[in-house]
């Protein structure tokens, strides 16, 4: 497919994803846009855009993941910089989108900071939210503006389409994660399963039962993100003690914090799918790894918002 | 328990919870504000407080639900009326929350309108909303005013606490349900199950699989809401086809419409345990029927906001 | 005359005037978008709005009136939708504004409800409203984004003026319809009269004046609404009393609430004049009623927006 | 009666009402706050509050007429001051609300100004508004917060109920004012006749008819304002054409510009009756005028307001 | 150079600048726009717009200075004329922003009516401001909406560039004018020096220091405005009595109220040069008064916003 | 003094100044509210206040610099869990205000962070801000909410005072910081000089001039804060080529970043007097250098604010 974006399309990239946002420039035929993004000395973010961009539509792409609140502001500057320098639409590209588990009060005087960042984007003057598999659909709410929602879990099917598993059974680690374990499942037309944790009183173990068959199946464990590998470990834990024949995981973002890497090198895993919504570093990089990149679906998506074409029907 | 509410206190009713909202002025000690809610022969809404509120802290009571668009704009003209008049402050406490399951894009071009409902309310001049299991707890990050969510399972889990039931599971009658059911579970310290539906191709009968152990026990099925029936219908029907030795169902909100009472008087269904979020005419009660009224529970939390003290220690 | 709109051009209806839609439509030579406009069995307005409307400038023509409440939320959630399917801006058109008649406080401690709908029809996302007659002309003021009303009465004077009637006078059936009356009384060069109705002290009978020559003449009330139809009737009644020659009664709006029709089939009115912005059942048709289409107006209105010619020219 | 503000009540005035605001302050029995407020050479308004408003509820009292830029940007920039000072409350206090004519798109193309004053008041902070008498009641509606709508006329009934004029008739002296004159009719029991002006085509003179029984009876002619008198002076001219026993006049806001006193001095007028929302200079003093203080009424609605009592009772 | 602009291009003044605009106008080949900005007698502004600007581009020209209540709410007024009028856009040129200098709280209780008079622009519904050579730069922050700062002092430094005076050195009168002191020296390669007054106890006269060498240069007193005159005179002053061979004035804006045109005749100053952000009337030209034009400044900068071109390269 | 909160105060910190909070929190006589700030292992900010903060005039006590997007997220992130906690008002001290460099667009397509931290405050909640010397006044205009500017100067000066220095200079080491040395000087009863730097042609070496005299002089340098040092060193270097007898350097912010301390140490610098805006690691303090404690101000500040007394009596 060839694509051809006209002279008043810019795409810019601040700093969570450049190897990305450089694939989806290429898809696209055109140039990342020309910014400088540094530091001063004491941290505070320096922007300056060094091309005009008065009234051109402009597609910023960054995460707001890890170091999230770098990546936030990162945008949140970038945002009010394109604003105050005439740009016609700012359209704002968030791969993986931070604090997105904060979408709610877990406990009393918690904030909710997944709609304080939609607040705080819509003030800098966001015109527009393209993201890809929020942690709970819901979040589209948490804005004003058109979100338009991209969906991850057809890449991760596609990829486990092409394996061609026997017996094959998708399984959430947690009651949480239903939804998304049922919509892979309906993919691959698998049965599902998933893990039920009981935290019991003061000095007693946490329980940890599998709702569902899965013995003798091979299991593939789907979530949203994969931050320290607890959860996943945990499951795959479980499966194995259960007799399943193998364990696959997935997820659309590596998130990959403090110890994840040595839990899920020696969880009883066969093979890691993951997205490249968040640019990983080489030392997160496992061998039974596999990275998909969404550069593709990205870039379709910013050019039928770029032409006006229909987004959705990219999910039909 | 002994309430004291002060002269700058008002309570208030519109038209879709007068008893619920009596007990709760009965509890707290004083009376109904005097206000005319008609229709013009057009069926535009005739509101007229017929008291001072001017400086009072004046608390609505008024469910959103069916009919909810009648409800909604009752609600939000009676807001506008107590701005007009100089209220201090306008809580709105709503029992059920219409429009919740409208809470994000679930096919394109769609809207939110559980989102809209909230920008409409706090444009209107809400100042605090009060709810009761809201169909996603996220919906609480779609307002900017503060948002008090109380909870209804644990009024539906020391109902069945006391009936001592004998191997007791929790049954969530989809996906989306599951954190429902598991708080239920926990709470009767019980195993769970779910249901999975599918929609196979055209020509094909819709699949419906028990996922978890249930024959022989005694399941509850827990959902935020019953609509038409239809739901627990089926979950019922197949936990009756799976030996379980019997079968209750609970929700917070007995919406209740359509063929709903015609489905549920001929399902296996042993108990039916509501609350009065949503007021029942005479014709929507059925024998096996139980309504558990929430208004100790509206009582407490409005004293609480009244005084300024925690609501969340409510629930600990 | 040809018209020529777009493909960036797309003209949606939602429930209250489709017949009005369609010949819209059919004036301006495009298809009336696919949308649909459904209830949920608890009454919960469900729209999918079935075509790409991305970029595109959209029209929505909903009169908000009977039932109101139905069809103010019906257009909000549709507005919702559409700023959410990314539309490039969304042009209201609202025949009838209901509501329009609670403009501001009458009694301490009332709504303005005409004022709340403003708002709320600009926080769901409208960005221009096109209204005809509205009941006060300051209502345009209620809004911050751009408002053109079109006006009805040319529509009517050119009808009467057609009719050549010997000595006629216009008369206002109430003080507060002075104006509209004196706007007909200058297209025919009529002179005018009002009815002057006064609530004495409890125990007497309402007394009413006719204020103004009428004896001999053919006098024709005009109001910008029927509503019950209490108000004509006891105005054309009185003529009756003053030896007028004939009377015909005229109206932008037919509301024809409650007792309506009864009444005016009794009354001593020749003919009945109003026109489409509300949708009339067949039961409320008269044998002396003549419905003019407004149609066209807004055809050459909506038109003109989209080619941003001026509308006001349209009136000179 | 006697009053008592607390230590967080403060009463400032701008320029516009310095004799109105010490009244009001006497009848409180409170000072008036300290306050400079210059000009700068170059005419900029300077002002600065000299003693402390930090928690106080604040009332200004200023009227935004004559010359209205300039009251109006006093009034602007008074209300940005208190609202930076940190006052708990900003309490406009306007007698006459100046642009209050320019309360619709009289033609294409113009200013809503009365709408953008409103508009300005918010945005500069204004809590709260309390006005005498608005040209149109729909002006509240532009305001969304509180307007407390403080009513001249019956000071105006009152002091023609104790005069006792035989046969009296109140005249409006325009279609647009019959609302008013009706409410003065009740008021004194009376008829009602109103002045049609009709502008011919070009070349003819306007022609003036009198709708109503007038002749023997003693007229007063009501309207909301004064401007250039030449409204008044038609309509007092066209009653002695028609044998009117005597002509009374009555206004709330005696405007009063260019030649309006030249006219009003040769009109065949037998006493001019106003208040004195606005200042009058000595120049503008008619030996026929008698003006009554609203001060009482302000003094009452202020004290009201301050311990958050009923407003609307002052008028039952 | 020849400028194209197309029909959806307006150009608007109001009051402020007539030949200025006229002049903008000539260069960029166009006419300006048709409107009538007159006074009721009562001194309301009353506005007309007398051609359609439905969805163009509108430009307004429009200092807000002396007399600044007038000019402001002229501005003002015609924004929101505009915005009723449905403009696309409505960039709002002001050579010379009054109240600039209320920038800041200088003492307590003040307000900072700059921010007042930016955030009344935008609630009026200006989409863009293009300033002159603001007092304070961070006056550009005052804004939400874009704002093109152009700038003055090349063109005055250009004119002192072309005189080649032998020895030169800028002069800032006081401590805030040193940043822009320092623009004009490095401009001319010159040194700064300025001047330090004090004011001491009472009954001490002011003390009136020379910071910096000027004995022998001939000196260039810089300041934004110039108003009463009294800082350049005392400045000026100060340097003849130190021996300077010559002292030239110059500013951007010459606000020149009061006393200005006398303190400036009898200064010992050679040469004022200034600009017209602001219309001069003929008695306050001096002979030794040179006044630059900012026409073609304000022509390039609004053709490269109407052409979506940088206006930021203008300066390099 | 004795102060003397109330149980509706709360006093908070988030985590840039524990020991500053800590000591106002002593002289308030009050607790530091209990609230747990954490970082989730991937970064993102965790915070949960431990106590009921319903109806309560909570103050923050957070400067926003180093690391200061750590900060502004933690700062942002617990005015959202406040507002929805229900407090009464939301106070945020911010002894530093990071980002205020970056108050205007010093190039072309810069961001104005300065502005857009002050509305993403606003945004999230906040009600006031207390700020310490703001890099620029102006900056208060950023704010539509009152700021309380408190002022660190007269600390500073106040220290220099005892010293009793001998013919005391004042110098600012750039031109922008010429209206902070004259304050300082006027304290001091001192005349003042400044550093004029020229970047010249490339290839050239920077040129640096010494405006006012400086010779035998004991000099003061002030800034409002030390980042690099660069700037200072270079005026200190400066100042010892020309003679002084001594050089002092103080600034309310001590930011010092990357080389700053080694800079400072090599430096011809007595002493160096700074404040504790900014929380100083070990590392950073020098033998020579002296920190004041703004402790007292902040306290006395937050008392008057809570009894709602004047502030500004504060610097008189």
């Amino acid at each position: 497919m060839s694509y051809q974006v006209n002279d008043k399309f810019k795409l810019f990239t601040v700093q969570s994803n450049p190897s990305l946002t450089k694939e989806v420039a290429l898809l696209l035929g055109c140039e990342v846009g020309k910014s400088s993004v540094k530091r001063f000395s004491d941290g505070e973010v320096q922007i300056h855009i060094e091309e005009s961009v008065r009234g051109a539509d402009v597609f910023i792409v960054q995460s707001t993941g890890q170091p999230g609140n770098e990546h936030v502001m990162e945008l949140l500057i970038m945002i009010d910089a394109l604003k105050r320098a005439s740009a016609k639409s700012i359209n704002v590209v968030i791969p993986y989108y931070g604090y997105a588990r904060q979408d709610r009060k877990a406990r009393s005087r918690e904030p909710i900071a997944a709609k304080l960042i939609a607040n705080l984007m819509e003030t800098a003057g966001a015109n527009r939210v393209v993201t890809v598999d929020l942690h709970a659909p819901q979040i589209q709410g948490f804005f004003d503006i058109p979100v338009d929602p991209l969906q991850g879990i057809p890449l991760l099917a596609n990829y486990f389409k092409k394996k061609k598993l026997v017996e094959p059974v998708v399984v959430a680690p947690n009651t949480s994660g239903l939804g998304r374990a049922r919509r892979l499942a309906e993919y691959l037309n698998a049965p599902i399963a998933f893990i039920d944790k009981r935290h019991p009183e003061p000095g007693f173990p946490q329980s940890v039962q599998i709702v569902g068959e899965v013995a003798g199946m091979n299991a593939i464990i789907i979530d949203d993100l994969i931050d320290t590998g607890a959860t996943v470990t945990l499951a795959a834990n479980a499966l194995a003690d259960h007799q399943v024949a193998s364990i696959f995981v997935c997820c659309t973002h590596p998130v990959l914090t403090g110890p994840a890497i040595d839990h899920l090198k020696i969880a009883p895993i066969e093979e890691i799918v993951v997205t490249n919504t968040i640019e990983l570093s080489t030392e997160k990089y496992l061998d039974n790894m596999t990275v998909l990149s969404i550069g593709e679906l990205l870039a379709e998506a910013i050019y039928r918002i770029h032409k006006e074409q229909s987004v959705s029907t990219l999910f039909k």
